[in-house]
Formats: structure tokens, sequence, C-alpha cells
């Protein structure tokens, strides 16, 4: 197949080498700097730079942007993509992605199907990019109607660069489900170094300080758009663990022993029910 | 040296196989459950059962017990210890251990020098106890006046078993900044993952939904302990993590994108300054 993966950052650059280096599909890129097209070519992530011609013959084309950005990239080349084509994103909220573009698609002959790898890392830019980042990961698809061949497509594609596991929801799910998994984290880990104890910790801290600030060093663009297109389902987790917070300092001022144990027992026993060692 | 330990949970049992194998000295060692002194006889963690009359031989004893119970130890063991010997506990607060062990520590005449190793394993006891437990971990000592050749031999015991940094602070300060590095860590993980979405995430997490939730598996009847001898600290930074959390959640429920992008700098910055990558 011909693939056009559109931005080369840490996602788009990333699955540009995996299907470049992992698969025999053929890989064209595009990115807004001329220097990372320049260089994913020069590492072979991309064969040759994503023009409007060819993105007239991609089969597949994987817009790997911030959520506005796609819209508007989708929308403003929606007469170029090859009728019965696959577009696909990776942004990390998909009602807004969904609801503009799936309409759109079925309009102008392609199939828009909404996607999101479950994939990152602390650092943004092709630069970061490796072929590896997908191992084991979860990627998660918004589908629409349309011919169960495209979907099959789709998911060969992705469990041939390392993804293990492919996910089927509405955007309405995922929005929800990843303002706890991965949005609520981000908040927490950014608020929780605001503390006036954490400048003057160095030595006094173990596991569990690293784990639980290790995304607060967050890209504040990229995140400010995702919480706005997901705000009801994220400012109701943030509420939601604000008054499970507060339970554990009112116990704790009034010393009281017996409901603090029984806050840490339910805590506990809970992570081991997901974790899936009680049933 | 003689050396005996008090409690083969895991910390105690981590620092007696460590000792025992990676010095010269003689380990000695207690548990209120005699399978466990068995096994550690068995897998030559310790030498012999710490019996009354072996403490009164030791140079140094490591009470690796809960804080209520280090001072009960101590406080019934008092005439036993060796004159001019070395005692020294693993308990996670230290106020109110050395607040009643010090001056009783100078009337009996050994030295009790508070310690808490940083380090951990979400699961507890001898059969988890590991040698490597604390490979490049900080071990904080909140000693008090006495010989500094005690404090040299403590040191380079607790740097010959894989700690690579030793802190040394008043009780005030240690509880102060634990109360941020570990307790809030615990109280955050164990009531992040009690938002009714959790029970049906499974495949849209990725790492930083591990991270968070990672020791949210506590042992309740310990932790509520070491809560409740640390309330006003603990209690001062999950409120503040609350008021911070409370902004964010405003910002995007007034869609107030400007506000949270600043929210989210400010996050970054401070983490990256304590990361030691601004100056």
């Amino acid at each position: 197949m011909e693939i056009g993966i559109v931005g080369l950052g840490l996602i788009g650059g990333s699955l540009a080498k995996a299907i470049s280096q992992n698969t025999d599909n053929t890989v064209y890129g595009f990115d807004i700097s001329k220097p990372v097209v320049h260089k994913a070519m020069l590492v072979d992530a991309i064969e040759q730079p994503l023009t409007d011609e060819l993105l007239s013959q991609c089969d597949i084309v994987i817009v790997a942007l911030y959520p506005q950005d796609t819209v508007d990239y989708v929308t403003s080349h929606a007469d170029l993509f090859k009728k019965g084509s696959i577009v696909c994103d990776c942004s990390g909220v998909k009602r807004m992605v969904c609801e503009q573009l799936i309409p759109l698609a079925e309009e102008k002959g392609f199939l828009f199907v909404g996607g999101h790898p479950m994939a990152g890392r602390e650092h943004s830019g092709f630069t970061y990019a490796k072929k590896s980042l997908f191992n084991n990961a979860s990627m998660i698809f918004t589908p629409t109607k349309g011919p169960i061949e495209s979907m099959e497509k789709l998911k060969k594609l992705f469990t041939s660069i390392g993804f293990t596991n492919i996910e089927i929801a509405t955007p309405e799910e995922h929005d929800r489900k990843i303002a706890f998994t991965s949005q609520l984290a981000h908040v927490v880990s950014n608020a929780y170094i605001k503390s006036p104890t954490a400048q003057e910790h160095m030595g006094f801290s173990a596991g569990s300080y690293k784990d639980l600030t290790r995304v607060a060093k967050l890209n504040e663009d990229m995140w400010t758009e995702l919480f706005l297109e997901n705000p009801d389902n994220l400012a109701d987790e943030i509420d939601t663990l604000i008054e499970n917070l507060q339970e554990y300092s009112w116990a704790i001022r009034e010393n009281d022993s017996e409901t603090l144990r029984q806050l840490l027992k339910d805590g506990k026993e809970k992570k081991a029910i997901i974790d899936g060692e009680i049933f």
C-alpha cells in the first residue's frame, strides 16, 4: 500500500519509522518543517515528501496533528483523498474530530476512522521518534460505518508495527475513559509538583514521588487544546478526585484512624480488582 | 561487628540479606513469626535468632517495625542494649520516634539514631525481601548528639549494602519532606483509583495511568499509623494539592485557555527546575 503520514512529530515520526522498517508499505510524509521532512528521508522513515499528487494515490492517510489542525488538514484536503481510501487520525480527543470529519468523509467518498495510539514520551518531535514506540501498546479506533475490509486493513497495519491490543470504542466512550487514564494523570502530575515542598525534597524521594511527577513536564499547548476539547469529562474526573482527597484530609485532621484505614483499604481493594487479583 | 535486626519483614529482611551477604558482619534476627526466623536462617539472611543475650552483645541494632512497635520494643529492651551501642530504626515518621527514644537512650547509655531507608516495594513480608532493595537508594538519618565515630560506622554500614546517598536531617525536616515525597503520593494513588471510570478503563491506559496508581495497593494498617503520626504535614500537602487541582478544574469549566496554559506551563517549569534542567 501507499501510506501518507501528515505531521512527523513524536507520533507521526514513530509511525513513519515503524511502517517503513517493519512492513513493505511505501510511506510518504509531510511536515510543516522542511528540515524534518529532509531528515525523515535521510533516515529512511519516509520514501518521499507527501505532495498533493501522492496524497491522491494513498490507500491510507494517517494524520498525526493536534485536534484542530487535524480537522483543518482533512477539511482542506478533502477533495484530494482517493475514493475509498482510509483517513485515520491520532489525536487524543475523538468527539470533536469525528463529529466534523465523519460527515465530510461520507460526502467526499473516503472513510474517516478516529484513532488514538496509547503511547508517548515526555519529549516531542521527530528527534525522539522511534519505531519501537508502539511495542505492546493499545491502539484505539472510533470507527464509523464502512466496509469491514477497511477496518481489517487498519488493524493489520497497526498490529504489524508493535500494537498488541486494538480497542474499538465510540468517540464518547473514548473521551470519557481517556479523561481518567491520561488527561487526569497529567493534571495531577502537573499539580503535584507545585507544592512548595517540591523545591527542597532532593534526597528524600523514592519511586512513588518519581512516578507521580513523571508526566508533569508536558507540552502546555497540546494539552490545553486536548483538555478544552474534553472539558466535561476531565473536570468531572478532577472534581471526583478532589472529593476523594478531601475525605483523607478530613480523616487525618480528625485523627479518625478507623475512617482513614477504611479509605485506604477501599482504594487497595479497588486497585486489586482492576488488576485482576480479586474477582 | 555483631548486628541485631528486629523485624524481618520487607525492610528488615532485606537489610539482613544485604548485610549478611555483602559485609563480614554477623547478623542476628528477631521476628514475631518463628517460621520467618527459621526461613531467614535457612537462606543465610541471619546467623542466629536474636535472643536477649545476643542483643546485649550487638554493636548496632536496627529496628524495622511500625512506629509505635519501634517505640515499644526499644523501651522494653532499653536495659539490654550494650553501653555505647547504636540503635537505629527504619520507620517512616521520625518526630514521634525520636522524641521518645532519644532521651531514653541518653539515660540508658546507648545512642539512638532515627533512620528511614527510602526504598520499598508494593508487597510486604520476608518473602519479598531482597538484598538489592537498597541499590542506589537514599538513607535518611535524623541523628542526635553522639560520638562522630558512631555516625561514621552507620554510614559505612549503609553504603556497603547499596545506599548511594546518605541524608542527615532533623526529625521535623524529615517528616515535612516525606509528607510530600512519599505519603502524599500514596494518598493520591489510592484516591485516584476510586473514580467510577477506573473499573472500565481496560485497554485505554498507557504509562501515565500505571504510574499514578502503582502504589494504590498499600498496607492500610501501616499507612494509617504513618499518616496519623504526621497529620499536620500530610493534611497540609493534601490541601495544597486540592487547591491546585481546583484551579485546573475551574479553568477547564470556564473554557479559559490562557489560564489553563499558564497553569500547565508553570507546573512544567517547576518540574524542569527540580530536575536541574532550568537554573
